[in-house]
């Protein structure tokens, strides 16, 4: 490819709302372009990096027994009225009516559909297991795009489903994919990727885990203890607290004039937001039923969790001045009807500051388990940096942040069974398949592959997914002996079967070169009539790890030597 | 891959409302299932050979300077403002709103997003010319989505968009990619392909072309003269006829009770069709504006070519019997704003009958020329089979049926004038780009091949797009020499790179030969105790232009060099 046939540009400026490297170098390089909220195109050089990571994909599927399908974009809502998706997600589920006013879907996940598909295909045992996949465009309407490809609302997804007779089964081969993923991951270059447990959100299913970058752009937090191997998404770590050693005091109620938060009431108070016990408010989505969530002042309710230990969804509650006194409310005299839940870290402690439900009072020496009848504790406070591990106990629990690059889930019999999908085992009983599910989202990859490897002045692409594996920079390709030269490396570079970006544009050394530090191009070729003089080309590679001159006769095959070993690293 | 693993499963029965021979034939083998109208999932076997077909587009794009890229299915409405084309397609693009209840429209084709991908990144002549493609998921709202594959509301299709700064640069490039088209079809293994000249229809420009595959089950109807190299699609096929030799007559009133058909009052009257003026109306699809097309009374309205006349949407016309007398219209005393436009076919004719406005009464001796102030005759009949050539005048028209396989046009500036698309030329003046592009259907592609390649039994795929280029069909596979001659040829036919299907399955020769029937691969190896008790195993070919028997021993290489026949081919 030439550099001058192209189609893209290149510039200096740091788009406007870009606030991540690899959404900055993707525009400034020419790999994207932004067509709407959440939307972008690819131009040529963006697309060469996608089918790449889609081949090493492809391949490492194909390795585990995956078997390529090719699933609806555009789908009837009757198929995820089946599951009863099509109640359950909100607006990130794009719906809309056909020209028969029919309601649709754009799936923004399959397994609905892959259940249709396999369900009339696997009614024995002896069809199972089975794994297929798809790489295929997914359309989720994201309250916050953002990101460039980090988070889109059109994006390319690799979706693997399996198909499994036993729980065991389906472990054993979670493993495998397991193991298939760090493959592709470390096969794309990416190195600083972990697994860490999730939450299986509205997928179903218990066990799951992500593959996360660490980076301090992500926008994930993950607890990792520095002591174990404990990972967790901090969305599902469980929060361990020690008690204090407070000395259990008579409950008293005490005037505390305008103390509506917690800051204020430790100022006026002079204790540690510790020394409470805050009321945090939601509603149920279903029916805006109000929960009150009672948690120790110095931490804060982990929402995924609190919906998991409730099985709904819920939102922060809205003007419920009619109901509570807000600001001063406490676990003792609320209103009937409130679903009142008691964060773990409130278990044994015994002299707490909380509101008294009523304008202006709290109480002190409060003790839950001494005055609330029948408490019950639950899990639900975000695990802190620094706390303890909820594996091996050790205060080593460590916040990072973190871009999911892949997800898998063991998603249990939850659409199968409720799409009806069932095979007759050994001894001809009907019985429904065990499913997990498995994606990569394919751009995000290549946005978190720029984040990992790139430098003020490009990406810094790994050969295996770099567009191009070789750039020739020729300076002045009008002189004959540059153009000669260059020529006759092009043609001997793809002969050998390397690709070759080929910059013979009539710019300065400098244009040149910014353009080629854009273009991330791993091995870079500068051949110009001062080097020409010498007999000799200069050879760079783009991470700076390898810059000499080399003999233009032996220039084809020490570069392919040296593409060769960028390979095999 | 090993059929007791693939998924998918085969059937006799012909399924219900199937009329053509792929669609029943890519359901009972396992190649596709229907999720919804006119939407399809994919089965592993319809992947592979979709996948086998893209890359044979690719590298013909690729031949031709083609740049991949990726355009998004979801896009603004506001692209489709900006050409003006939001407003002017029918209910075919299907229209949205997203979360935040801004239009959107999912992609039935791309111009809009090409231009606008491409608009920032060409703005110097050094620029052009330039091709972009891409395969991509498509949605268009049919209102008749049939046939399986041969027209789907969701399908993939490769588009290519060229621009160029000149008239003539556009027909070197079209011409270039009329030959790609060629080898692509070729390559496919379609044999039955040819290029007829066609409606631009909505994607403006004039040039256009279809390549069509000639078949009884195809949709459009083709105009081939057997004496010149004349090929059209009907749609825009000038019909030229020969004048009757009448004498010209007397304009006569004369009473023809309840002959409100061409057929009753050519009875009535006891003359052909051919003598009759007769009305077709319509209506403007903007304002419902009345249209009444007069033409001989055996020819039809060719709906298209009077769309491209009126340069604007129209439809049959609804109940209008307030104003025209129906049954007995004709061009003398209509009412007025009604637009009348007389097809050629009446030119020249000289004694007509034709409709009084009045009930119950015709005129008799009507001569357009004659009888009809400051008449203009134009092309809006349909050729007719047997009719005369309009390039050649030779009576030789042949009518015949085709599936449209690709289109290309000349867009001429309609998008990038729109748009603002805008270049600098060698003078530093500003130009507007000029664009050609050219479709493809990737699974109506695949459909055809059933179509033009297949028997009662199933299809019969050529190499190139096979899914499989062997399979072998092990006959007892639990006889231990059976398995181990079928191990060993499976894996040597493996290491030679070919792609094997195994089925080892326990299950009766003929079950196993049916299976393999539908699974269409070129070539079969029949493996069994009976065969290998003689040293041999069977070979033969889909198609059944190889039926013998080989030695195992040398089996492999056989089978391999059969295949490399078979390719070359």
């Amino acid at each position: 490819m030439k550099m001058n046939e192209l189609l893209g540009f290149r510039f200096k400026e740091t788009p406007a709302d870009c606030q991540i490297a690899s959404h900055i170098l993707l525009l400034r390089g020419g790999y994207i372009k932004n067509v709407g909220n959440g939307l972008f195109s690819l131009f040529p050089p963006g697309k060469r990096i996608v089918q790449k990571i889609e081949q090493i994909i492809r391949e490492e599927m194909d390795a585990i027994g995956g078997q390529e399908v090719m699933l609806p974009v555009a789908m009837p809502a009757s198929l995820w009225r089946e599951s009863g998706r099509y109640d359950t997600i909100g607006s990130e589920l794009l719906r809309f009516q056909d020209r028969t006013d029919a309601d649709m879907v754009l799936g923004m996940t399959h397994e609905e559909a892959v259940v249709h598909l396999a369900r009339d295909a696997a009614q024995s045992y002896t069809n199972y297991p089975f794994m297929v996949y798809q790489i295929q465009t997914k359309f989720r309407d994201e309250p916050r795009a953002r990101g460039g490809l980090i988070r889109c609302r059109e994006f390319t997804m690799k979706d693997a489903y399996s198909f499994h007779t036993s729980q065991q089964d389906l472990e054993t081969y979670y493993e495998k994919c397991y193991a298939a993923y760090a493959r592709i991951f470390a096969r794309c270059g990416l190195n600083d990727v972990i697994s860490v447990q999730s939450d299986s959100g509205m997928m179903g299913g218990k066990i799951a885990h992500e593959f996360m970058l660490v980076t301090d752009v992500g926008e994930d937090y993950l607890a990792i203890c520095q002591a174990c191997d404990f990972r967790s998404n901090m969305e599902v770590a469980p929060c361990i607290v020690e008690n204090q050693a407070n000395t259990a005091a008579e409950i008293k109620k005490v005037h505390t004039p305008g103390t509506k938060t917690i800051e204020v009431l430790c100022d006026f108070l002079n204790i540690e937001a510790k020394q409470t016990c805050k009321a945090v408010l939601y509603q149920k989505d279903a029916d805006d039923g109000l929960i009150a969530v009672f948690i120790r002042g110095d931490l804060e309710v982990n929402e995924i969790k609190l919906r998991n230990h409730l099985g709904e969804e819920i939102h922060p509650a809205g003007n419920v001045d009619d109901v509570f006194t807000c600001g001063f409310i406490g676990p003792l005299g609320l209103p009937q009807d409130v679903t009142v839940l008691f964060d773990n870290s409130l278990n044994g402690e015994t002299n707490l500051v909380t509101g008294a439900n009523e304008t202006d009072y709290h109480i002190t020496g409060f003790c839950v388990q001494r005055d609330v009848a029948d408490v019950a504790f639950c899990d639900i406070a975000k695990i802190l940096d620094g706390g303890i591990c909820p594996n091996c106990n050790k205060p080593a629990v460590m916040l990072k942040r973190g871009i999911e690059v892949g997800n898998i889930f063991q998603l249990g019999t939850k659409y199968s069974q409720a799409m009806g999908m069932t095979y007759l085992d050994q001894n001809g009983k009907v019985q429904v398949p065990i499913m997990g599910c498995y994606g990569i989202g394919v751009g995000r990859l290549l946005a978190s592959v720029c984040e990992e490897s790139h430098d003020d002045y490009g990406p810094i692409w790994p050969v295996a997914i770099a567009p191009w594996q070789v750039q020739i920079c020729a300076l002045r390709a009008d002189d004959p002996a540059v153009g000669a030269a260059t020529n006759e490396l092009y043609a001997a570079l793809q002969a050998n079967g390397i690709e070759v970006l080929l910059d013979d544009r009539k710019v300065s050394a400098g244009f040149m070169f910014s353009d080629a530090d854009l273009m991330g191009v791993p091995v870079r070729v500068i051949i110009s009539p001062k080097n020409l003089a010498r007999g000799v080309v200069e050879l760079k590679t783009r991470n700076k790890s390898v810059s000499c001159d080399i003999e233009l006769d032996n220039a084809a095959s020490e570069i392919a030597a040296l593409v060769q070993k960028l390979r095999a690293q």
